[in-house]
């Protein structure tokens, strides 16, 4: 199924047995795919963050896996690597155990690139079975803010927390939506910004400050975002600042609405105090390209996301269905138990 | 009273009757000053930020009634243009009254002159009382966080809330000092690890989303900010991102001290929502120097200051004494009542 607006953006392509990534780090001033024709371009890639979003990354590590098959490299090695690509987001180690076992059990190459491509518009399908829950969520009228990128180009297609937005704005549910500009890597002003445009869904960004000021003084009904991993008690790792706008929410009674794919639950883990928690370069904060903004020397505390505890979101939207309230009881439910 | 440090940093210099403002626009990159000669200079450079700070504004407006006054200019225009600069910092309007009031009394050039000194003065003095009373309140061993510049550059020297850290750090209180980028003007990266670095302070900076994160995984034991208006009850207008830190703060147990001179109280106010906060231009989120960030028409929302209700800060420190849990009467103590 492939959808106009679908079409327009994509963060991942697979075409002659390569991989065409949409280089992230060039948006908004440029369109360029970056090719990779091998595992160790696409752990780069992933690690550089020329894609990036955890079901994107998922898709992408898939697909470096076929990668590896198809030119006879060593697969232990490969999955090594992509597996060492990016610490938080869970749905990469759920792509890689997905591949890693039919290659275990004697798949062959073309067995894996089938695999890759049905886990990719698996995720369209499920981007977009979430689009319509989360909605149906959001009575007409209602005010939305939106934190980091989200959308088509975090995922393979449509979005999960913009996907969300992107169904409820089709729907006519929606009377304002704000998006944040999310330091240090701007995926909120470069890239949702980007694809709310090409979607012509009116919007205004703010900075990341500004979450608590806006609840307060214009009418905010939910805050919706994504998640990078989620535990079993429904404790959810997602960009930083993601707590932060919980913590504004739950004190200005605006509701929060988390909305991943089932990949995203990594029921290993009890709770979220045991997601590693990804810390990035001091550059990201430091400098602005090839301009310093602050003074060299500069020590910088740069975690890139946060974990908010299940207590402050009110829903955790999946594929299988809505968590409302989310516990370990209610996760186990709807997404299952581990052993 | 001048020390080696104050010295060292000086927002303003009136220096034959010329006021050299340093230009923080440039900063960190390049230490100049700009010399305004006339009213309208120094009002445009408010406007333009070349100078900022709730306290030094005010010390810059009182300078520029003095270049109207030596120039024999019309004093009224120059108040009305000095006024209209920046909407949110009451310290402004404060000087402004202060020399107009010596000025409708028939004081000349000279007097007002004077009087700007004076008052540039008394501001470094209040700013070392701030910074002794502030201090006191700081258990040794203890982990602080502020948010903007509040340092030498934003009043006559040594700071209000950074004045607390800067006498804080002498006296051996502080285990760690962290503070914001603070989006969108980076004051944070460009001013305040600027000052900090030339104190030879050890300090980490955050983005701004990761405030909350940082009172959760590590021990903060204070947030120390300043601030651009204080109504009668104690409500705080200040940089943006305030208000989501107190929300932070409190919902951590954290302690919130708001550090500003009794210049900054605006009693005509009951409380924070009749402060005027000021909107800024869309490129400061939209654009890094002369490159974009976010796509062409991404629309934004960028109030620059927010208000902070007194129910969440713990301790106003004025030159005056410290009101612990600020409300109209422990206010009225120590600051007085308008009529």
């Amino acid at each position: 199924m492939t959808s106009a607006t679908s079409a327009s953006v994509q963060a991942l392509l697979w075409r002659d047995a390569a991989l065409q990534l949409l280089d992230q780090r060039l948006l908004p001033a440029q369109e360029r795919y970056l090719e990779a024709r091998d595992a160790g371009t696409v752990a780069r890639a992933i690690a550089d963050m020329v894609v990036r979003g955890a079901p994107a990354i998922g898709i992408a590590a898939a697909y470096g896996m076929v990668l590896a098959a198809r030119a006879g490299a060593d697969l232990a090695a490969a999955e090594a690597q992509l597996a060492a690509s990016r610490p938080t987001a869970v749905n990469l180690h759920w792509a890689l155990a997905r591949l890693g076992r039919l290659w275990r059990a004697g798949a062959d190459a073309e067995r894996l690139e089938a695999e890759a491509v049905r886990m990719h518009a698996e995720d369209l399908a499920a981007n977009r079975a979430m689009g319509r829950l989360g909605a149906s969520l959001i009575k007409p009228g209602s005010s939305v803010l939106t934190h980091c990128n989200t959308g088509a180009l975090a995922t393979g297609g449509h979005g999960t927390a913009l996907g969300v937005i992107r169904s409820a704005w089709q729907e006519g549910r929606l009377a304002a939506v704000y998006h944040t500009e999310t330091r240090p890597w701007l995926q909120g002003a470069r890239l949702t910004a980007w694809e709310l445009a090409r979607e012509e869904i009116p919007a205004q960004m703010i900075a990341d400050g500004a979450g608590a000021h806006l609840m307060k003084v214009r009418r905010i009904d939910w805050v919706i975002v994504g998640a990078d991993r989620i535990a079993a008690n429904g404790d959810t790792a997602n960009k930083i600042g993601t707590y932060q706008l919980a913590v504004a929410a739950r004190a200005h009674g605006v509701r929060f609405m988390v909305v991943a794919p089932a990949s995203t639950f990594d029921l290993q883990l009890a709770g979220g105090e045991a997601i590693p928690i990804e810390e990035r370069d001091a550059g990201e904060l430091t400098a602005f390209g090839a301009s310093a903004v602050a003074p060299a020397g500069t020590r910088v505390y740069n975690p890139v996301f946060d974990v908010t505890p299940a207590a402050l979101i009110d829903a955790i939207v999946c594929e299988r269905g809505v968590i409302e309230k989310p516990d370990a009881a209610r996760v186990a439910e709807v997404i299952g138990r581990t052993s």
